[in-house]
């Protein structure tokens, strides 16, 4: 076991979205300590350009090393499809996005092989997950809708009203008669909307939630670099929560999805790294 | 007249939504000059707090004075909200917001002293407008109300929409409960919402535009201080914009709402400032 087995993992995002991620991290790597970043200050990266999320995504894995993380997960599906080829080739430490994770395992689930892909309009105009599938099956067909309005939606707490329904309806509409039959949800936001989406969707469509299988591949990847943590420590030590703004709001959101009490969000200067 | 009459006038907001006021400065003082930020990097600011919202209108105002503006108008609420009050006692040249002059004529238009403000998270919480209204009139009763989703409704192009109407009746029922008799459209996107915000509150209460009195602020504060433009220009070297991410989507949209071709906005890095 080598010595920085009980250093942290980095997970981030551009804001509380990630949470979800770090929600599946808690539940499959008990014994993980994480260091959380959400860049409130500059939320949403959906709606940017890739040279910004580049550069947003360098300033928080330099903070992130700061903090002697051991590896990073980028919970974060914009920034996974624009920064995480190029960030990989230049850190030493292992790294990895939500969007191949949740690519893999949408090939596995598909039948008729036609996939869904509901993300912002960041990750839809980057192609990103219909690269990975293409590459994984060139047979499959994927048919991408971007939903501006879902991140809006979670953060006013609309998760199941008749509003978000309709709005749901509309973004979906394309996708349900193009007749896929696995939809991936390729936004950290979405899984709030799982079952606004189930009703729309029906039954017969396997709804793709990038997160679960994230926690599984960062396990593996953990295990095969002899990274593994084995001391548990108490939760407060344990997870560390920090932003670039409102800490206050981020963590009376982080407290209501997460099973355990927030008690402390630092927030740091991220322009400074 | 000054020799500084010719610079331009520097115009600011997070996103596009200012171009809403720098639309009224162009009808109202067709011969002034114009250097127009849009901070699409960062937008939106309504989520933020005031730090941070103090700290970007500081970098952007900084950028102005590099183009050798003569006065500032910042065309956003929340940095209005937030920033104006320190940024100008640090200035050396004349700056004003939108509020106040929204306030202004909100409190001409009231009749029944019952003021609604519809506006970001950010400008409700700093309760701006219901300080300069009682500050003119302390009987009249302001009423609040953020609205969250008509940035991302505006932006989703659904300015006419079923959902907009039922997102819109939703924020606005307790406004109307209270018998408002004016509204304050506190946010720079919402003036493009006129029309579905007039169908719920019907013809009897005044929607107040703050960018028309602002404008026309603006006219009187360049007059007394000798600072009038009288040389006209052609519009290609009339009208400059700057952005810190998406020029080719801020053209399309400034294209989109102003009365002549935009062909031009520059890129810059808002952080260096």
């Amino acid at each position: 076991m080598s010595d920085r087995c009980n250093a942290p993992v980095g997970v981030f995002d551009s804001g509380v979205g990630g949470l979800t991620v770090a929600r599946e991290i808690m539940r499959n790597l008990p014994e993980e300590n994480i260091v959380y970043f959400g860049d409130t200050a500059r939320v949403p990266y959906g709606t940017k350009s890739k040279d910004t999320v580049l550069r947003y995504s360098r300033q928080i894995i330099r903070f992130l090393k700061t903090q002697d993380v051991k590896a990073i997960v980028i919970a974060c599906n914009t920034a996974s499809a624009y920064a995480l080829e190029d960030v990989e080739k230049e850190l030493d430490i292992p790294i990895i996005g939500v969007v191949k994770p949740g690519a893999k395992v949408a090939c596995e689930a598909t039948h008729n092989k036609k996939i869904g892909v509901i993300a912002t309009e960041a990750t839809i105009n980057s192609g990103i997950y219909s690269s990975y599938i293409t590459r994984q099956d060139p047979q499959i067909q994927v048919i991408g809708k971007a939903c501006p309005l879902f991140v809006p939606l979670v953060e006013e707490g609309w998760l199941k009203d008749s509003v978000t329904f309709e709005v749901a309806g509309r973004y979906l509409r394309k996708l349900m008669e193009q007749d896929i039959d696995t939809l991936i949800l390729g936004c950290t936001h979405y899984p709030l909307l799982r079952s606004t989406l189930r009703e729309i969707v029906g039954e017969k469509v396997t709804l793709v939630n990038p997160a679960y299988e994230t926690a599984r591949e960062l396990k593996q990847l953990l295990a095969e670099k002899g990274l593994t943590n084995i001391q548990s420590q108490e939760e407060a030590r344990k997870y560390q929560f920090y932003v670039s703004d409102q800490a206050d709001k981020f963590m009376r959101f982080a407290d209501s999805i997460l099973p355990f009490d927030v008690n402390t969000t630092k927030k740091i200067s991220i322009e400074e790294y």
